[in-house]
């Protein structure tokens, strides 16, 4: 039986690769605030009450392309993310082996990175849904084993 | 103390059930897409750049009712089983009776089958919020042991 | 190496927090649906069914201020929960100093009830976006010693 253990070196691994996606999601609700001030693109009145337009306090606007985009991409990392966290674990608990384990992870991280940057840059298609599916296949891949150990 | 290990059967039940229900809401995510492609609606101009429309490109279009309709079961999904995935491992580690455990794994899926199934379909209300408070409760009924043992 | 144990204090204050912080996310949930039921502001026409406005049935309409601040709560708070359960697992298993660990956990329940009361009544700023770095930041402080045990 597999440990959660930093001994474990698949389980230190997972831990690693599951912390850095989860600061990528961080980063990507960092940048969009970022985007807002920048731009001055607010949804509420009290974000915008120290900006003066005109003789005007600045009013709460749509998102606009950018922002839509980074917000897209935060909302498709938690859907990602979270089922790779939690079939990841279960994953490790199976005693997996270490080379597949490792190549699912960084694979997934990749995907991941690539994931952000074409849908951010707005990098031409398929680029993005591929990358997509690419993190997909491995949540699934990683849920066989689990779903074989698992009892309904 | 009840372990994270796959002989004890209320664990290994959990994470069948908790598999199951992160690969469906991936399912969802995949039905998303399809939707996109079959009904040529896309958010963003890079998607549309292979289609051609009279003589242009199409064009980027609000999401219509079906796609609101998948995109929304989807981010429902995400809402309700990261909450059921965090507090059932919790419960798990409580070492609950097994046949309770089992009442509320079983019950807490078909729940959120009903959902979708009434969210995506447009059946008659109250179905989809019932079956959506149903697995509120269930999730609420697992954090009661778990805030017991837990410290403040 | 620390345990996932209710007798290893730090864990159980972590599941204790964690459950409590799902259950806010829960709890907003449910006040999106007062909400709407009250304001009877639905997004689908099978919600819709069962009130008649003159001759007609009600239409779904588009959801106003005081929802949409609802959902972007709930939304907010998912966005930043899961990061905290996830990295604060890892956490845990790096054995901390509990008196940080316990400082930790309190200051960012805290960070997230200021949170949400700020979006929901529309506090000035930047109370919110105050409230939400300082839940970044408990995040980024509890992945440094997880990212120190982790191995790429």
């Amino acid at each position: 039986m597999a440990t959660l253990d930093f001994d474990n070196r698949v389980f230190a691994q997972y831990v690693c690769y599951s912390t850095l996606l989860v600061l990528q999601s961080l980063a990507i609700a960092l940048l969009v605030i970022r985007s807002r001030v920048k731009r001055k693109i607010f949804s509420f009145p009290e974000d915008c009450s120290q900006y003066i337009v005109g003789k005007h306090h600045l009013r709460p606007t749509a998102d606009d392309a950018q922002i839509e985009r980074l917000r897209r991409c935060h909302l498709n990392n938690l859907e990602n993310i979270f089922p790779f966290v939690t079939i990841g674990l279960f994953y490790v608990l199976t005693g997996p082996d270490p080379e597949s384990a490792s190549l699912y992870f960084r694979t997934f991280l990749l995907s991941r990175v690539i994931h952000n940057v074409a849908l951010i840059r707005g990098l031409p298609q398929p680029t993005r849904t591929f990358s997509f599916l690419v993190g997909v296949l491995i949540t699934c891949l990683m849920a066989l084993p689990v779903l074989r150990q698992g009892v309904l």
